[in-house]
């Protein structure tokens, strides 16, 4: 076996909340544990400006400090974070179980799969730069910031109408603008939006650009017919277009995932592979919330030790 | 109304990690919120020495500093704690909902179960008669008594390894009795074990008897397959057995429980009642862990605002 062939106990993918919680709790338990991430570790952590709803943390945190943290604990324990390293390639079904990066080949005896979602975004002028002062993609995680205060939902379906009525509990008023003659939600949704008396429907209109200075000030708004534009005062804007996991290579490896893309597991985490477990945004009963994804995360844990645990017995 | 008729959208009962996150997401929704805590909230935080797994403390903290950490937090949302009042009657099927205490009558358009679990207790001859004069269930409560001195801790899994270590801080010796061939915790606590240098582990032994007469003076042990008995000398003994969930009140109510005590609960934390949801070390899948108890909190005022957005709407 060559150095660039090591053999862990355990391999997570991805560095995420779920994946360092489960690093956390393999390496507690005794496991030779690697974690590689593609990019910096930390996750949809490092996105969130600031987390309000993460318990122990009675002040707030920002997403970033948070990841640092998590890291840092990782670490303690002994566990090697390889980051900035990509996953290219997997043998799920060989034992052990193959894992090959743009870097080098390695081994391991379980996997956890902890790559996360993406939050869709539209891409348009001032997105980018409020994200974290009016941008928000998360409607549960952020919309108390805007208690009594005016906000926008983009979107046209469940998750949208979900967020705009979660948002009237908060706000003063909500506009949920979609770009479909009307809104593709479920009919439930509707009849509950049409009675809150606090959210304004806006629909055949894009979203061309978010206004602001320090902070987000207005929509800019174009009608898909007649191309008329518009603007809207607000002090908040809620993205609600989907998130969507990058589960292609897991397909390939033979991962059963949802229509939607996300991997299916049961409630300890196991995917259809054995000795291949899931945790986090990357699964399909994610609620997309760092303390939801690092409890999965120990899940994982919990079952990877308790399966290399007893294949160590069976092959004695 | 009376003022002791108080509506609230959602009462959560228990003060421990699942209710107080349970209680921070809730808040945050905009749901009018109590916690009714029998005792002081943090629930079993309060009995964690220390804790070394939640993610985002690297260094570890106090059971009992986290515990202030969760409340000052649910605190800051608006949530209102109850703390020692404890809940007497439940009328689950009536709408509203009914919690009677011994101080006053609450109505709740959703509750939440997050009562946690009790400590086992082995009802051997002496253990209840030297409660508090050198028996105890929890080691940061009472190990500061012990400086010096000798105690034995009883059980063979993570919680009777940390009690043990901890107590080694403190005592001048510690005898870890185990009615297992061997310990059964975490692969880190058994090394930090063998490397205290205090501590004594005695396998497969089960204690038959606390003796003492003002205080504890020893306990005594026979072995599991012979049935050889010894004394050995001690003034502490610590029991660290696990916990079992004292549901008896919510069964009366109508909640459906394992044979175990625990509430069945579904993966999004319903209960068999309508609008009645669990979380925590009351349910049947617990892990036992703040971050999966905690978790389960998050998930369960989730439903619980799903559930209230629902009842509206069918009201009108």
């Amino acid at each position: 076996m060559s150095e660039s062939e090591k053999h862990y106990d355990l391999v997570i993918i991805g560095g995420g909340p779920a994946g360092l919680t489960a690093a956390i709790y393999s390496a507690r338990k005794g496991l030779k544990t690697l974690v590689i991430e593609r990019g910096i570790p930390g996750g949809r952590m490092n996105d969130a400006p600031f987390i309000e709803n993460y318990p122990g943390f009675p002040d707030g945190i920002k997403g970033s400090e948070l990841a640092i943290l998590f890291v840092k604990q990782t670490e303690k324990f002994g566990v090697e974070i390889h980051q900035m390293e990509e996953v290219v390639d997997l043998d799920f079904k060989s034992d052990p179980k193959v894992i090959v990066t743009r870097k080098g080949k390695y081994l391991a005896s379980a996997v956890i799969i902890a790559i996360g979602a993406e939050r869709k975004k539209l891409l348009i002028p001032g997105e980018k730069e409020f994200l974290g002062r009016g941008v928000s993609y998360c409607a549960t995680c952020d919309g108390f910031f805007f208690k009594n205060r005016i906000v926008a939902v983009i979107g046209s379906g469940d998750e949208a109408a979900e967020d705009a009525l979660l948002l009237a509990n908060l706000a003063s008023k909500v506009y949920l603008i979609t770009n479909a003659k009307s809104l593709e939600c479920e009919e439930v949704l509707k009849g509950k939006i049409r009675e809150s008396g606090k959210i304004e429907v806006i629909n055949n209109y894009k979203v061309t650009k978010v206004i602001g200075d320090e902070v987000v000030k207005a929509v800019q708004l174009k009608n898909i017919d007649t191309g008329e534009e518009k603007e809207i005062e607000v002090n908040g804007v809620f993205f609600a277009l989907g998130a969507v996991p990058m589960t292609e290579i897991m397909r390939k490896a033979g991962i059963e995932t949802h229509e939607r893309g996300c991997i299916i597991v049961d409630n300890m985490q196991k995917t259809n592979i054995e000795g291949v477990f899931a945790a986090g945004d990357c699964t399909c009963n994610s609620l997309f919330q760092v303390i939801t994804a690092a409890a999965q995360g120990a899940k994982a844990a919990t079952s990877a030790y308790n399966y290399i645990r007893d294949l160590k017995k069976t092959k004695r």
